[in-house]
């Protein structure tokens, strides 16, 4: 049956990506700077190599006569996985693939380097050649799929994202936000209490509070594991989940919700299809889902007052945290809102003003309206627009925490961006809807306890890997497409409520 | 040009492994246990691809081709490495090669349970499969190599080594060291004092010594690390070595002197040929050579005189070490002699003596003189005749530190032991020549500077790669190929002098 060959095709695909995924966490987490080149060369010959087999016309006439195997259910919806994947390599030639990965393992590599010294002179000409491979990958897919260049790349993150759906939401939540952040603020400058702990929050209390709350989410470190990396991210392999962090003696908050954002992510994968790992069919879908699920742990689950309750004890055991005695104390350093440089450090209400600056840029680059040249004064205007910050320090730009902040870029990820805040906003629909169809997702979570949450998680989303698109997910569990009114909702409760 | 075709597959292969060379170091000190399976099938996947690369057609064509290339220096010695490692790949038939793997991963997964367990009668038949098809292999490889079946072997892990050389040198090392070592436990019993350190010895104090010595020795950090694992070894890359210690609290003197014999082969790998990484002839030579960089610096360079008046200062900066003073009380440490059960444990005298036992027991399974069911009473009787130790406890054997204590005959690696010996007289008879060149080699040392030492092995050993045999390394470096005499010698003025 040439499905079967097709599988097993795809399975060996996915062997050795898995290589490619734990070199690529290596590279993060313990790989020494002078290994980059032939690290680059390793990763650029796998892609190549996996390229080949993918694009082999064997596969394109097995797809063909598949088409008669009279499949239905996850093996159907694998078949038209495994199209999709086919049509999106034999787009691009193996050359092509090869020197964009080797170009941008480098200019990731550089942007390492060079963001610490708040370099963007040597930064820009390699961001320059990365953005060129990426306008031209998106004009090829571009004038194959029938779609505008910045749309290929939307669909390369999420399958059915388009500019004119996120220009929609994020035309109504833009207003929004910048409506009322103020408020916020000035109810914030009221209410809230300022912490000031004059106390060192030891990387050992951080980790070993970390993996705590890894432990509770339901993370099995059987299959996973928690280190550290200089840009937080979840990497490895469904059997194999890594999620990195990086902490900061100086305070305890970041360290710990990075490491429940990532955990959301690694429970996707490590709750993925466990029959259809190897298949395209059980590979998590978009970015704009499994956004969601880092963020329906970060933003929905751990900033409730629930959590608070059950994470203040587990606080103060590790910590004096003068001052902070009550769970709304607790809350108020979570909730706190405060307009600021850096996206990843952003609450929940300025983070997608981060993104929606990003997008806005990103587009224009794509587009050509715009250089890379051009960024670091676009970036100081909408600082100055969005937050009534400026990026200038001593005449010169910071770019270290302004337009060089996030290697997205660097590694090619145009596109990527706008998925953070839909997930934003998909985590809010779906945690609306779990709390409505069983109560104790949330009240258990005062315990410690996330079997309700998980048990829905999975029901609807994570064991279904990609065998429905994003809209089919998010209508399929929660009655609606992607809707930006419940994480409006949500926002105004728990800032206004 | 056939050659610069051959060239760039061999490029590919060496990029192909360099993922697999990472992700077994990931595997050793990072991977949690329940990714064992997925890791299995992608190390395999690896294997089966490279395997297919290297015997396709085309390789073989281009070969013969190549011959009219009219290649001379670096680039002839390359294309003759290039056929030997097409013809050892080609030779076995991938059916055998799967099965090999099969049966000795599960004899080898068996051996670390069953150790454990003391429990011999179950590792017997396991080990009789293992047996079979190493006699299978090497009788493959001796009627095409037209070498006897343990030559074959033999030739596997150092080309051109043979048991007619080896049972000339062990012939003479062994009486030699039967003779030698009841006066130096005579000697020791004398004049050693015997030390009782009642201190903790931390991990961090145990690993920034070992990065300082790494340092001192020449390991090139910006390409490689040291990390933890629980067999130490030096894995990775050459342009990004790895290497592993472990750390036990209760005394300090393993995990350094191991650190320093994992620097030793790292050292070869960062200082192989920069031009000829990527092919065959860039590759270190086999495992005699390998094992005489290790052993230079454990065994030559650092348990000198020189090394320890530079290493005292600095253990007394980190421990107490009551008792320990003199340079002369540390050398005590590192050289006293006392037979035990094992090897990887044995001081210098009584290592070879190990070796030679192992190597006259697998001679003889190989040439079907003897059976698996024979090992243990074999083992018996030499650790009376070598050590006058008995194996035996209430009534049975002590299999798990007697013959099963090593996991090289479970993974199928007959014909390897020799060389871990043969590498200790290699590695005596290159540190003399060197001294003999120049006597900073030695004298320098007592500042922490291996300067000299470096250069002197770069020059004849470790820039070479694969161009030349083991044996005409040896020659070339020191005027004669490999001569017991330097180990005897050397171990004469050590431990008599």
């Amino acid at each position: 049956m040439s499905y079967e060959k097709l599988k097993e095709t795809f399975s060996t695909l996915y062997n050795l990506n898995h290589l490619g995924s734990i070199a690529y966490v290596d590279q993060a987490v313990m790989m020494p700077v002078g290994a980059n080149d032939a690290r680059s060369k390793a990763m650029g010959t796998l892609s190549k190599i996996t390229h080949e087999m993918i694009t082999d016309s064997t596969v394109g006439e097995q797809l063909k006569a598949a088409e008669d195997d009279d499949l239905s259910g996850w093996d159907a919806a694998n078949l038209s996985c495994m199209k999709r994947r086919y049509e999106a390599a034999t787009l691009l030639p193996s050359d092509f693939v090869a020197k964009q990965t080797e170009i941008t393992m480098n200019c990731e590599h550089l942007w390492r380097q060079l963001r610490h010294e708040n370099d963007w002179k040597q930064f820009q000409p390699a961001l320059e050649s990365v953005l060129e491979l990426a306008i031209e990958e998106a004009d090829i897919k571009a004038q194959h799929y029938g779609l505008s260049p910045y749309n290929a790349l939307l669909d390369g993150y999420e399958e059915g994202l388009s500019t004119e759906r996120v220009d929609t939401i994020f035309g109504t939540v833009k207003p929004f936000l910048i409506d009322l952040i103020p408020t916020v603020l000035e109810k914030q400058e009221k209410e809230f209490k300022s912490f000031d702990f004059d106390e060192v929050f030891s990387i050992e209390d951080q980790k070993s509070l970390g993996l705590e709350i890894m432990g509770h989410i339901g993370f099995d470190f059987d299959h996973g594991r928690l280190d550290v990396s200089h840009h937080p991210f979840c990497g490895g392999v469904p059997e194999d989940v890594r999620i990195t962090t990086r902490y900061n003696t100086d305070e305890f908050g970041s360290s710990i919700m990075g490491v429940i954002h990532e955990t959301g992510h690694a429970m996707y994968e490590q709750n993925l299809p466990k029959d259809y790992l190897d298949q395209p069919v059980g590979h998590p879908r978009g970015m704009l889902i499994h956004e969601s699920q880092s963020l329906i742990m970060e933003m929905q689950a751990c900033r409730s007052r629930e959590f608070t309750s059950f994470l203040l004890p587990k606080l103060k055991e590790r910590w004096t945290l003068k001052g902070l005695d009550t769970d709304e104390d607790l809350e108020m350093l979570y909730l706190k809102v405060k307009p600021s440089y850096i996206r990843v450090d952003a609450d929940e209400l300025t983070y997608p003003l981060h993104i929606m600056m990003r997008y806005e840029i990103e587009k224009k680059l794509i587009s050509r309206e715009m250089t890379v040249a051009d960024i670091p004064e676009a970036w100081e205007s909408y600082m100055q627009e969005f937050f009534g910050l400026s990026t200038k320090k001593n005449g010169d730009y910071d770019y270290a925490d302004g337009c060089m902040q996030d290697p997205h870029w660097a590694f090619g990820g145009f596109g990527y961006f706008p998925t953070y805040s839909l997930g934003a906003m998909a985590a809010a629909q779906l945690f609306a809807k779990a709390k409505e169809e069983n109560s104790d997702c949330l009240s258990t979570i005062a315990n410690g306890d996330f079997i309700a949450l998980n048990s829905w998680l999975n029901k609807n989303l994570r064991n279904l890997g990609s065998s429905k698109t994003y809209d089919e997910i998010l209508t399929d569990a929660t009655g609606s497409d992607l809707d930006p009114q419940y994480f409006m909702t949500h926002i105004t409760k728990r800032y206004l409520g």
